[in-house]
């Protein structure tokens, strides 16, 4: 999406001189700052530092420096050593691994000197595969903003609730839930998003307030505390959020803070739908309750960084020296808060039934 | 209640030299500082910058501040002074008011010689009331934790979820929503409070932090994100919050994020209590949709104080510079999602009928 007026990726090729390059995550929304993957290990720092973050571009980035690590060398020790490399960034990440497997795949069977060029084709197709896939939902969604907006008896913008990053930031492009954003406004319908801070790491704050504030959308920052008020007084007419992981039944897993605006929607009957690509669908777990809950440091709920009056950097407590701090990283929304599911293929119910249809290969049928 | 081991109120007078003392709280959590008000005008700056907060001790902070402004005059025009520089320091805290017309009714007939002694003794009065009317609340409150703690079928602690501060740093001594914890854990129950750190400004994590710390109460801080996962999860015993405005329909206006909890607690069928003193109870008012809910400064959603790790306080910026943002300091949680209403009189419904019966010389009958 456009950064002043410009377009961006979050990771991109320069074919030039087989220079890939990412923006660095952890200086938004303070300074926007590209960097070069220049190897293999700058790749990897990226991932682990987390200049890159976000299940697709973590994948993607694994992808590039896979390619990389075959630049001078590409033998099979130099592909198990990238491969070892990469795995070891962040062990939980489910995109990862898959990107991987298909980068080691596609250049395994091919002589070692024509391994470097044919990993940057690969890890181009995975970018593009992304994009495209976050495209289309974003057309699904911007159909979906289209008909509330119509049905809408009040004046225009479109209101719309996002929690936490679900933006092009998190992906190659587009993004998930901010996709359809991106989309219905190019389409021409009025809107403004609110953003939820989504502390403790405020991924509202950092980076959906500025990925939206550069490609020009409407938007204001809230607190996690202020969306159930808005939604009482009238002022938000959806809410569109992202999710690492869906269960088969629609259950969804997503930042923490996700099922108490889910909670209010519902209560004050405004729609809630989740975006996501069906790479993120486990069809493997019936519901939510079995999912794995991240637990993080509780430093992240202790300090918070930003930038002084002066400019600098700096992090600061905010509670008690020594205060016991809690950090769970996400919730389980369940199905039944879900008005729908907007996939690549379409929106479909939060259901058993209203993802095995729409997903026939995988669902509970088979 | 106790700061390491020996007890304080929030604030007191010395009857040596009449000199009346307060904790500055915008120096806590991280320094514990007491400072003496000297005069009225200390005493007003000592308002309206917020050194104190919470309605009762605003209330009984203008009663000093008042008390002081007789000290050396004691005639008309300085208690008329006294009256308006202490009514101009927060127009809208409705205890400010009661407090000064009931200082100037107790003095206003005496000898102006003996109006500053008298002034002294009314706001030691109006402390004591306060203490008094939340130890009642405490009380009433304890049973009720004491009747939950043996009814779990779990191993304890009891665990209580907060929201904001509503402990004895919000009034003179004991707090309400805090003040059955302070009793119940007095009286031998095992018991943790999860704190709400409440954004924006982040009065749990710095305030209710700091004052079950200091006392020695189990506790554990989250974010605002967090409360409902944790009920999801059977962490969560019951939620017990305070409240700025209750009204006759049992409507409760407590800090913004309140509703959000009480919707977690009604979805996991978790008893949700408010403590409040019938003095917030507004009669005039048949609901919560017509109380008016204070906008505050968008730079309390985008700025966040803290000390930094070389002990200096600095304010850090967290959003995109020129971020839109919209801070919304409170919200009304509807009757059907309340429990019940602790109050110095016992625990009766969130209904009109359930007011009304506990206060029969204010209820919807009169």
């Amino acid at each position: 999406m456009n950064v002043d007026g410009q377009p961006f990726r979050t990771i991109w090729h320069q074919s030039e001189e087989d220079q890939v390059w990412i923006i660095d995550q952890t200086e938004l929304p303070h300074a926007f700052i590209t960097r070069r993957l220049e190897t293999l290990e700058t790749a990897a720092h990226a991932i682990t530092a987390m200049l890159v973050r976000g299940a697709p571009l973590i994948g993607a980035t694994a992808a590039y420096g896979f390619a990389l690590g075959l630049r001078t060398e590409g033998d099979d020790a130099a592909m198990i050593h990238a491969r070892n490399t990469l795995l070891a960034t962040r062990p939980t990440a489910i995109n990862l691994k898959w990107s991987l497997d298909r980068m080691q795949s596609a250049v395994a069977n091919l002589p070692p000197k024509e391994r470097f060029q044919a990993a940057l084709a690969e890890a181009g197709r995975i970018c593009d595969e992304d994009v495209s896939v976050n495209e289309s939902i974003g057309n699904h969604g911007a159909a979906l903003l289209a008909d509330l907006a119509s049905a809408r008896s009040t004046a225009p913008p479109l209101n719309i609730l996002t929690h936490c990053n679900a933006g092009w930031l998190a992906t190659v492009d587009w993004g998930t839930a901010l996709s359809p954003v991106y989309k219905a406004q190019a389409a021409g319908i009025p809107l403004h998003v609110w953003v939820d801070e989504t502390r403790p790491r405020n991924q509202g704050a950092s980076l959906t307030a500025w990925e939206l504030g550069s490609h020009g959308v409407p938007h204001t920052l809230i607190t996690d505390n202020a969306g159930g008020h808005l939604m009482q007084q009238g002022k938000i007419d959806l809410c569109l959020v992202g999710t690492d992981r869906t269960t088969a039944n629609g259950d969804v897993c997503n930042k923490i803070g996700t099922y108490l605006k889910a909670l209010a929607a519902a209560d004050n009957a405004i729609p809630f739908y989740v975006a996501l690509p069906s790479s993120t669908i486990d069809w493997s777990l019936h519901d939510g309750r079995s999912i794995p809950i991240e637990e993080r440091d509780p430093r992240e709920v202790i300090w918070i960084k930003g930038q002084t009056t002066g400019g600098v950097m700096e992090e600061v407590r905010l509670a008690p020296a020594g205060s016991p701090a809690l950090n769970v990283a996400f919730d389980v929304t369940p199905a039944r808060l879900v008005t729908g599911l907007i996939t690549e293929r379409g929106i479909c119910p939060a259901s058993t039934q209203g993802l095995a249809a729409m997903y026939p290969e995988f669902g509970s049928g088979k």
